[in-house]
C-alpha cells in the first residue's frame, strides 16, 4: 500500500471534485439554505429542505474551515446554511424540524431526533469557526434538548401501543461522536459521565460478545430479542461506531477501548462483507431470518466510506494487518463502484451486483456529509501513517 | 390462449396449492389468530401479528366459503381469526391496532387506517359466511370509523408540519372496493354516494388525462404537486384500482366507466413495464426524478398479479386484445418467477432482474391475500370467458 500516493489521492477528490460539487450546485442564493437533491449532474430534482441534511453541510463546511485551511468561501457557506436554520429550521425554541420546504415553510414535524443532534454539531463547529458564542449557546441549548429526549427518543411521536419497547443503538453511537465536537462547549465532568454512558451502552449492552454482534436495537433490560427489530444487524452503522469509539479512546487513553472496537469492526466487516457480489450489505438478521426492509442488499456509500475510516485509523491505532487488508479490499470496492465515473460526490446507492441503482447524488437521506468527512478522515489518518 | 387449460391451471393453484398452505401453515393453535412470517419451507420465523394481514386472512377463507363451497374447514380457519381480531385486534372501541404480538398485547397504535378497511371488509364477508348479525354490527362500526377519519386519514399521527397538505389515492381506491363489499350492510342511498364520491376521486381526481397516469398524491385542492409525493407512481395500485372500477362500472351498469378504467390501466400497465428484464415496476417518478424509495425497482407479487386480474377482466367486459396480450405476457413472468418453484404460497419479493430476493412466504406486507384473491378471481373471469 502506497500510502503517499494514497494520501494525496484522497486529499485531492476531497479538495479538486467533491467540495466544489456542493459549492458549486447546493447552495439556494435565492431563498437561503441547501439544495441536496441533486441528480447524476448535480442538476436539483427537489427543493425541500431536510433540516439534518442542511446541519450537516453546515459542520462539513466549518470542519473544513476548523482543520483543513481558513478559507473565507468555507466559512460563507457555512453560515449561509446557519443562517437559513436559525430563520427556518425550528420553531423558534431549538425544535429542529425534520423538512421544510425551499422557502423554510415547515413540512415535517421535529419527531426526528437527529435533526437535533446534527444541528448541535452544525452550530458547535460553526462557533469555533466564526468565533462567535451565539452559535455556541444554541449547540448547547439544542444539546440539552437531544440528552431530555434521550430516555424516549421519539418523543410524542412514538406509535408504540406499549406491548414491547426495545432501545435503539442510533443516539447512544451518535451520542459518542457528538460529545467530542461539543467537548468545548460543555462542563467536562457532565461531558465525561455522557461519554462513559454511550460508551457503556455501546460496547457492554448493544455489543454481543456471545454472537461477535454489533446490535441495532436490545430491550430495555438489555436483553435480546427475538424480533424484527431485535434481529437487526446494520454492519455500516457499527462500523462507524467503532471508529468513534476509538477516537474517544485515543481522546481518553484507553488502548484496551480502542483494542476492543477494533476487534469488534473487524468482525462486523467479515460478517457484513458478500462473498458474492462484494461490498457490505446495508440490513440483516442475526439468526438469517428474512428482513422486512426490502433493501436490504444493497450496498451504500455511508457505509462503505466509514469502514475506510474506521479500517485505517484502526490499523493506525493498533497496526493489525486485517485493518490494512480489509481498508485495500473496500478502498477497491469503492473507489471502483462509487467514486467510479461519478465526477463530483460519488454515487449513493448501488444494487446488489455494485450497479448504480438512483441516478442521484443527493436526496432525501444524503447529502455533503459521509463522502467528504471520509475522505478527509481518510487524508488525515494517511498523513499520520505516512510519519512512522 | 386455451382458456379452459388456464381456467384449470388458476383453479387447482388455488385448490391444491396455496389455499393448503395456508391452512397447514399459518394457524397459532395455542393463542389463536395467524401466523404470517413464514419461510420459504412454511416455517414460522417471527410470530408478530400484523392486525390488517389478519383481518385480509379472514375475509379470504370467509370469501372462499362464500362463493366457491362451504366448506367448514374454510369458515373455521375464518372464525378462528376473527375470534383473535375480537378478543385482541382493537382497543375495545374497534379502533384497530397495526399489530399485537403473539399472544395478543398491542404493539403499534391504531395508526394505519387500512387495518380498520380490513377488519371492515373482514366481518363483512363473515357476517355472510357465518350467518351472524353481530359480525355485520362489527363491520359497520368499523366502516364508520373508516369515514370519519376519511379526510384525515392520519389521525393524530399525522406528522406533517402544516406547509404542505397532500391527499393520497390509496384510501379512495380501498373505498371502492370496500364499498361493494358492504354492500348488503350498509344503506342503499348512503352507499350510492359513497361510491359515487370515490370513482369521481380515482377517475376524475388521481387520474390526469394530460398525463395519461393515476398519481399517487396530488394537492387538496386537486393540483399537481412538483414534490417527491406529488411525482409518484404506483403502477400497481393503480391497475389494481381499475379494475375494481370495472367491477362497480358491471355493478352499476356504466359500461362508460368500465371502459375508461380499462384504458386507464393500459396505460398504466405500458408505462410501468420494464421494458430491460421483465416485469412492473413497483415505483416510479412521473418526471423521472430519483425516488426516495430504495426499492422502487423491484417486482412484487401484488402488482403482478393485480395487473392480471385486471387485465383478464378489461378482456372480459370489453374484447380490448391489447387486454388479452398484457394478460398474457404477465401471466408468463409471474407463474416463471412467483411461483416458480415456490410450491405453496408463491414468492414476494423479486429484485429487477427477477430473482427472489426475500426467501419468504409470508412477512410484515405480505400474508393469505393477494395470490388465493387473484387466483380466484381469474378463474371466476375465465369460467365466463369459456361460456362465451
Amino acid at each position: 500500500m502506497n500510502i503517499e500516493q494514497l494520501k494525496l489521492q484522497y486529499k485531492s477528490e476531497l479538495l479538486n471534485n467533491v467540495v466544489p460539487f456542493w459549492l458549486s450546485h447546493s447552495l439556494d442564493k435565492e431563498y437561503g439554505g441547501y439544495f441536496t437533491c441533486l441528480d447524476a449532474e448535480g442538476k436539483v430534482f427537489d427543493t425541500d429542505k431536510f433540516i439534518w441534511l442542511q446541519a450537516r453541510q453546515v459542520w462539513m463546511f466549518a470542519t473544513l474551515y476548523n482543520k483543513v485551511e481558513e478559507k473565507k468561501e468555507w466559512l460563507d457557506c457555512a453560515e449561509h446554511g446557519a443562517n437559513f436554520l436559525l430563520n427556518h429550521g425550528h420553531n423558534g425554541d431549538f425544535d429542529w424540524y425534520f423538512s421544510v420546504d425551499r422557502q423554510g415553510a415547515p413540512l415535517v414535524d421535529p419527531y426526528n431526533i437527529f435533526s437535533y443532534t446534527f444541528a448541535a454539531m452544525a452550530f458547535s463547529a460553526l462557533s469555533l469557526a466564526a468565533n462567535n458564542e451565539r452559535y455556541g449557546e444554541i449547540a448547547k441549548a439544542t444539546f440539552e434538548k437531544v440528552l431530555a429526549r434521550k430516555d424516549n427518543p421519539k418523543d410524542r411521536w412514538d406509535k408504540s401501543a406499549g406491548g414491547r419497547s426495545l432501545k435503539n443503538f442510533a443516539l447512544p453511537m451518535i451520542l459518542c461522536n457528538l460529545s467530542l465536537e461539543m467537548e468545548h462547549l460543555v462542563d467536562p465532568d457532565f461531558l465525561k459521565a455522557t461519554i462513559d454512558t454511550c460508551i457503556d451502552e455501546v460496547m457492554e449492552v448493544f455489543y454481543r460478545p456471545e454472537l461477535g454482534l454489533v446490535l441495532e436495537n436490545v430491550t430495555q433490560d438489555n436483553q435480546l430479542s427475538d424480533t424484527f427489530d431485535g434481529r437487526l444487524l446494520n454492519p455500516g452503522h457499527a462500523i462507524e461506531a467503532m471508529w468513534f469509539i476509538m477516537d474517544l479512546g485515543k481522546r481518553l487513553d484507553r488502548p484496551e477501548l480502542i483494542e476492543k472496537a477494533k476487534n469488534i469492526a473487524l468482525e462486523m466487516v467479515e460478517y457484513g462483507w458478500d462473498e458474492k457480489y462484494g461490498g457490505i450489505f446495508y440490513f440483516m438478521d442475526r439468526k438469517g431470518a428474512p428482513l422486512q426492509q426490502l433493501e436490504w442488499d444493497q450496498k451504500l456509500w455511508w457505509v462503505h466510506l466509514e469502514t475506510l475510516i474506521c479500517m485505517l485509523k484502526g490499523y493506525d491505532f493498533t497496526g493489525d494487518e486485517r485493518c490494512k487488508s480489509w481498508f485495500e479490499k473496500v478502498h477497491e470496492y469503492s473507489w471502483k463502484h462509487f467514486a467510479g465515473d461519478a465526477g463530483g460526490e460519488w454515487w449513493g446507492y448501488l444494487n446488489r451486483q455494485g450497479e448504480v441503482l438512483h441516478q442521484l447524488k443527493g436526496g432525501k437521506w444524503k447529502g455533503c456529509f459521509h463522502v467528504p468527512r471520509a475522505l478527509f478522515q481518510c487524508w488525515q489518518v494517511l498523513e499520520q501513517l505516512e510519519k512512522k
